[in-house]
This record gives structure tokens, sequence and C-alpha cells, in this order.
């Protein structure tokens, strides 16, 4: 049954669409906008509309630009010869966020899943070589410790071997503030596993 | 320090605005936009204009329609002289949900509170004295049992004492000081039953 005229209702299921909205987040929007300022209202529309006209990919690492290349791209204080391959834009701006990092990106879009049946297409797997070739020295995978992470990672290193380049992957284990006893037998196999002296 | 392009960032703060969208949610959805088809995202936008030019509050009690009278107020086949008084359109549909409560509403639209220097404006007074008048015999206050609550109800009680009415509020079920619109339909079902006379 319905509780709500039509238009609501639609609006409703269309929130609902998007990412980390929940059926009763999705309610609580609909219903919000109706007592929302027209002005209000139009200028969360035009954000929308913005930014789908704008904004893309950067065509050489796929993080977000409203130009072609990206802001990270177009730095020339960031080293080049560092490039860090991340699954998708969100890990790249979690990576920015951190400060810490000063070279390039390379943004993959997905990992390998069978389960998914998702592949890394030869278009990706091309642009990759050409970065590489370009004067990358060391490849670091900043992909997640996951099964998919890891066949995605072995399937990298067997698409560079051609290249005098270092593939390296981020470490593993504890996260910094995390609480050891918290965390399965596999992470803290890794973060023994890669220790390093203090 | 900006990690999006600006039309990113922008929308970011529109979604931010938004009722129950945090700061890491508000990005994750203007990522998200960028990524979807436009076809999707036309029809996000269309929704969102189809609810602000066509739903409107009833003009009888307040709840969301998209013509002048709500589905409830033109069903004759309820009783008219019940009349279910609450906060907002979103407690309204909390009781419509439980399926339990064959009256009529009235939406107050807010609650009496001095710290946050809302009243009961005269009009929405007159117009409930006017529903009253018009061949109600009990008043349910369904309002949540907060201080702002208990004042409103008080508040009503006294504005209603010249009509002929009987003025109940909502009783056992909901905690006092929770907020009704997250208790399941049992449960508001239990406290329209056991409404008690103030
Ligand atoms: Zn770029
Ligand atoms: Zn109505």
């Amino acid at each position: 049954m319905d509780y709500y005229p039509e238009p609501i209702e639609n609006l409703i299921s269309e929130f609902a669409k998007l990412p980390s909205i929940g059926k009763r987040s999705a309610e609580r929007l609909a219903i919000s906008l109706v007592f929302e300022d027209d002005d209000k209202v139009n200028s969360f529309i035009e954000a929308i509309r913005l930014v789908k006209s704008t904004v893309k990919q950067c065509t050489i690492c796929g993080n977000l630009t409203d130009g072609e290349i990206c802001s990270v791209c177009s730095d020339r204080s960031r080293n080049g010869k560092l490039l860090c391959v991340v699954e998708s834009v969100k890990d790249l701006i979690a990576i920015e966020k951190s400060g810490e990092f000063r070279g390039k990106y390379f943004v993959l879009g997905n990992l390998l899943s069978p389960i998914k049946n998702l592949e890394l297409s030869d278009i990706v797997i091309d642009k990759l070589k050409n970065r590489v070739k370009d004067g990358v020295e060391e490849v670091i995978l900043a992909i997640s410790p996951t099964i998919e992470g890891e066949m995605t990672g072995i399937f990298i290193k067997e698409v560079l071997k051609e290249f005098d380049v270092v593939v390296t992957k981020i470490a593993s284990g504890i996260p910094v503030g995390g609480n050891l006893e918290y965390f399965d037998g596999d992470t803290l196999f890794k973060a023994l596993e890669d220790r390093r002296e203090i």
C-alpha cells in the first residue's frame, strides 16, 4: 500500500537507488524536499546538472576533473616516477586526504572478480602499460587486501613484467589506533609478516 | 584543501544540507552521480521537479497530496468524529503505516517550543478549532512525549475547552523522550489504543 502521493513514492524510490541511502532515509529526504524553498531545491538540481555537464574522469589517470587533465596529473611538483594504482576515485581521494603521497595515480575502475564476472579490459591494461612505459620506476598497488584485491595485484604484476619497474603493494596490518584483539588471524599474520624495524 | 573539482565540492555541500546525510555520504553520493547514466540522473531530477510542482499539503489536514484534498480526508469510510493531531507529516505516515487508525488527522507543523522560539500560529489554531467544531467528538494527541510535546498537549487542551470534545493522548508504548516516528506499527497501535483523557 502507498502512503504517499505517487510523485513522492516515485522520488523515494529514486533516492533509494543512490548509494548509502536506505528506504527510511529516502522517505525523509523526499518529504523534506516538499517543505524546502524552491530556490534551494533549484540550486540542488543545478549542482547536479553542473557536475553531469562538466565533471569527467581525467584522461590520464581516471581521477575526477572539470577539465581534460586532473589537478594531480597537471601538478609538476609531483613525482611521475611513482605510480599509485587504485581501484576507484574514492580510494584515490582517501590517499590524497592522507596528504603523504606525492606521486601520481592510475584508477582501475574495478578489481578482477570472477564471482562478479569483472575483468580488467584491454583498454585499461594498455593505458596502464603506456603510463608505466613513460618513465615510471615504481608501481604501488594501493588495493584493498581482499581476495579480489590480491588477484588483481598478481595480474598487474604479471602484465608489467616486461617493464623495468618495481611493483610494490601497501602494507596490510592493524589500522592505526586499532585494537589488535579485534582483528582476525589473517590480518594478524599479515601484520607479523610485514613487520619492520623501528 | 579541496580534493575534488569545484562542481563536485559544490554538490557535496548541497547533499550535506539534506536531512540525515553526513559529509561522508554526501561525498559518496556526489561521486556516484558522475558515474551514473545521464538518463538515470535526469529521471532523478525529474522526480524532484514533479514533487515540487505537484505535491502540497492538504488544505484540510496538512497531509501530503498531489491534489487539493489528501487521500485520508477524501476517504468517506474514515471516521470524521475522531481527529488525530500530529506534529508532522512523518508522524501521520508512521500512524498510517500501523494500519489501525481509521479516523482523520490534523498536522500541526511544529510543537510549541520556547527554546526554539516556536509557537502554534493563530492560523493553525483557528484551523484546528474549525475542524473540531465540524462534528469531532474526540481529539487524540499523537504527539511525542517530550517536554515540548506535553506543553503542546496542555495548550491544545486549553484551546479546545470551549468545545464539547474529549481530548486524549496516546499513552503506552512510546518511551518518554522517544521520537514517535521511529516506532513500529504495533507500538503505535498500542499507544493509540491506550490513549487517555488529559
Ligand atoms: Zn589525472
Ligand atoms: Zn487531508
